[in-house]
């Protein structure tokens, strides 16, 4: 189950005032709760295209190097996607009988050759992007809808949303798509939930409007998701046979999306949100749960990522990994079943910079960033009411010759740089020093995909879209270098 | 229990990532966790006055006119004091057959009159003042700590703290003390259990050091905290009588003093700290204890104030209060035993000005304050890491004439004033200016208490020092305004 820019403060037990998921709440009563679990970007395609391929956005492609340390992603422009040679998820777990199905939101390529039934799923429900428009279908397309490898409709047309009033039933239906695939498979079966309502503009179905006790339609959509996890997990629980064995883990692609103040989540204490590599852009709420072998309401400190889930999911299911290619993936096995704690690296990226580095309670900072000053200016905010001198930089500013340095524990805002001529940050920086050394020369980047951009490849024609009689003319291909802007 | 300084944040079950706290999560777990509960004043000394009054700092003189909206509290060359004229809960509950004992730091004045057994306690172990020093008992006395009404001994001297490597077993002293108290009453008794060891500089004892995640003497102070009150509280549910009878309310005198940086508490997501009127300041971990009344592992969004437990206790007690004077208190009984909601008002004062007003799910500020410009430049920041504009002003902004109002639900760090051309603001605001205009309208301020110093009234020869041979020369007096700073 993954969300879409939900933040680390969104849950109730990660301490929101507003208290507004008693679904996921007790989900953690029931399982293992982390708190310093991380996804692998501060975006939603690079992070997914981690989760699914257990691998780093420089292994993967997922990013750019258009402009050095920009976010990349998947609008409908994007002339890349995923990339045949990497093994997903789903592709070794259909080698091993699994039936593997996608709700929600791919975000890993819109062309034919990256849609998800190419990719090792089975069954897809959903869209390739985000939700936005609606568009004039003139200049732009409308972003298709999928059911399996073909469109069923459009955003704004078949698939109704409601832009002013920020009202659709799409979570109903993708909590619905969900019991109906868990309560019929009978072979083993993996299950990618990622409804895409917290994603601004947010929406909610009529029947949560005014539901959240922040009175908002983020609250609302928060409300309505905490609620369909609930039934999916009941589901789930009414089985013997699926209760027994089915391993759910929740968590969200990327931190709150600040930037979008109101219509956004919380990060709780954690510094600024999504876009960037400090702890409120890439510290995830994060839940393991299964009941027959993880320890109830226990909290992991562990530090994670959404990339170990490729891992452990084959540990747990005995599949063997390939051995070809470099994995940023660690077996949470022991953690989950044995509330052990294992050491893990890890490294945050802003495109193809490594930025940061965390290990145990420290986490050291090489370069900062925000957004470019200019564009800050313009009100495009992504540390609203945060100001941390040096730290949340207007320019990618460059630390490595004396590391920024942090107590990830003591300080987890990280509002204090330990002083650099303290006992303590002379004994631990040479460790971080070496860990960022060293995964550099290590790493040998993938091809970047997120380069090119062409309007010839939007949405104009789809698969599927002359049964629906909703083919669009396709204009000349111009392909360009993507504009990042941040 | 009243703790000292302890932010909202720092309670695990309110989202602190190190999880510090298990003993006050169980606590949260067998009671009511309150998310929305409020002290009375930023500060020590005013909050104190107020929890045992009943009444906000404007009524009962814990406050200073020298300077407008500024901050106060009681150093030891304070002249004033508790005034002869309040009624302290104490004094109530002694009328009526209870046994009164505090354990910990007064702070309500240090004079003779004012000491706690002429104010309705029958015993008393701690200081009436912080743990500052050491001095050199010439320009400036080491403070002096109290057995019920005289001095045995002196911070520093008899009662030892090692400053540098912030060690002591005050808190052990404390704990051990509760635990006697309790296990020896055979009348109803009341116990004010209020340590200071979360006040800068902290300490913890030898046992502690290390024993946080946060590795700091802090997280160290809270654990041995937390470990006490797990103790105390186990106390008393190992006597089925004590367990049916005991009402336990935990909280903290003010917000997390960020100006203190890695040697203090942590606010959450909320605004600023202590000095503030911002939600950092004043908003409180808060948890009510009864098992054989008060529902199990309820969350409780009242909003309410430490001056509440006045009204609520003597509900309980079904003792008459005073009908003489007002009082700023509601009943939370219906919200303790039955989890309802009542409509209270919250009133956010800095000294002698009304700053901020809030009632259901709004908040609106009529003035605002951080700390003055020369003296933030000066490095003290009650704001660390946060930048509001217009919101964490270095000036005292008046904004009366359009007040800034903030949805605490939606926004519970006050980053997002709801803008003055909404519908939202429109249909709200009038409300809170008409709250604002009553308040300061019906309100009788009290004579302030805190306006005059002088060096003689210091700790030189507190009662009790002629049996210990601690007296100190005493200086001529010389009354001054005291110098409060913010
Ligand atoms: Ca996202
Ligand atoms: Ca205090």
């Amino acid at each position: 189950m993954l969300m879409d820019d939900m933040g680390w403060g969104d849950l109730g037990i990660n301490g929101d005032p507003a208290r507004e998921t008693p679904n996921l709440d007790a989900m953690a009563r029931e399982g293992m709760l982390f708190t310093d679990f991380y996804t692998a970007n501060p975006l939603c395609s690079p992070s997914r295209a981690s989760l699914l391929t257990g691998r780093l956005p420089i292994r993967n492609g997922f990013y750019t190097d258009n402009i050095h340390a920009r976010n990349s992603y998947t609008p409908q422009e994007i002339v890349g996607g995923i990339s045949d040679w990497e093994i997903l998820l789903p592709e070794l777990l259909a080698e091993n009988g699994y039936r593997n199905k996608i709700v929600g939101k791919w975000h890993l390529g819109h062309q034919k050759q990256y849609l998800p039934l190419r990719h090792g799923f089975h069954e897809f429900f959903g869209s390739t992007n985000c939700h936005f428009g609606p568009y004039d279908n003139k200049s732009r397309p409308n972003i298709a809808f999928f059911r399996d490898d073909h469109m069923i409709g459009r955003y704004f047309e078949n698939i109704k949303i409601d832009k002013n009033q920020q009202i659709s039933d799409l979570s109903q239906s993708y909590i619905k798509e969900a019991i109906n695939f868990i309560t019929t498979q009978s072979d083993p079966f993996f299950l990618y939930w990622t409804p895409d309502s917290l994603h601004a503009p947010t929406f909610r179905s009529v029947p949560y409007i005014g539901s959240s006790s922040r009175s908002s339609s983020y609250g609302d959509a928060l409300r309505e998701l905490d609620a369909g996890i609930g039934k999916i997990l009941d589901t789930i629980k009414q089985n013997q046979t699926l209760a027994n064995n089915t391993f759910v883990f929740f968590t969200s692609d990327n931190g709150a999306a600040l930037v979008s103040t109101t219509d956004a989540g919380s990060n709780g204490p954690l510094l600024c949100g999504k876009q960037t590599t400090f702890e409120g852009g890439v510290r995830e709420p994060a839940i393991g749960w299964w009941p027959s072998r993880i320890p109830h309401s226990t909290v992991s400190r562990q530090s994670a990522t959404i990339m170990d889930l490729f891992r452990t999911i084959f540990s747990i299911t005995d599949i063997p990994m390939p051995i070809d290619r470099e994995y940023d993936s660690y077996d949470l096995s022991p953690v989950l079943f044995a509330n052990k704690r294992i050491d893990t690296n890890i490294y945050y990226y802003r495109g193809n910079q490594l930025m940061a580095v965390r290990n145990g309670d420290y986490k050291s900072h090489f370069w900062t960033f925000t957004n470019p000053l200019e564009q800050f200016k313009t009100g495009i905010n992504f540390c609203p009411a945060n100001f941390i001198k040096s730290i949340t930089t207007h320019a990618l500013t460059n630390y490595t010759q004396s590391p920024k340095l942090f107590h990830m524990i003591r300080d987890p805002g990280e509002r204090y740089p330990i002083p650099e001529n303290s006992i303590e940050y002379k004994s631990v920086i040479h460790k971080y020093i070496n860990l960022y050394n060293k995964h550099i020369s290590n790493t040998i980047p993938g091809k970047p995909l997120l380069n090119w951009c062409d309007k010839a490849v939007m949405h104009w024609s789809p698969p599927g879209c002359e049964a629906l009689n909703m083919c669009l003319p396709v204009p000349q291909s111009k392909p360009y270098r993507c504009d990042w802007p941040h």
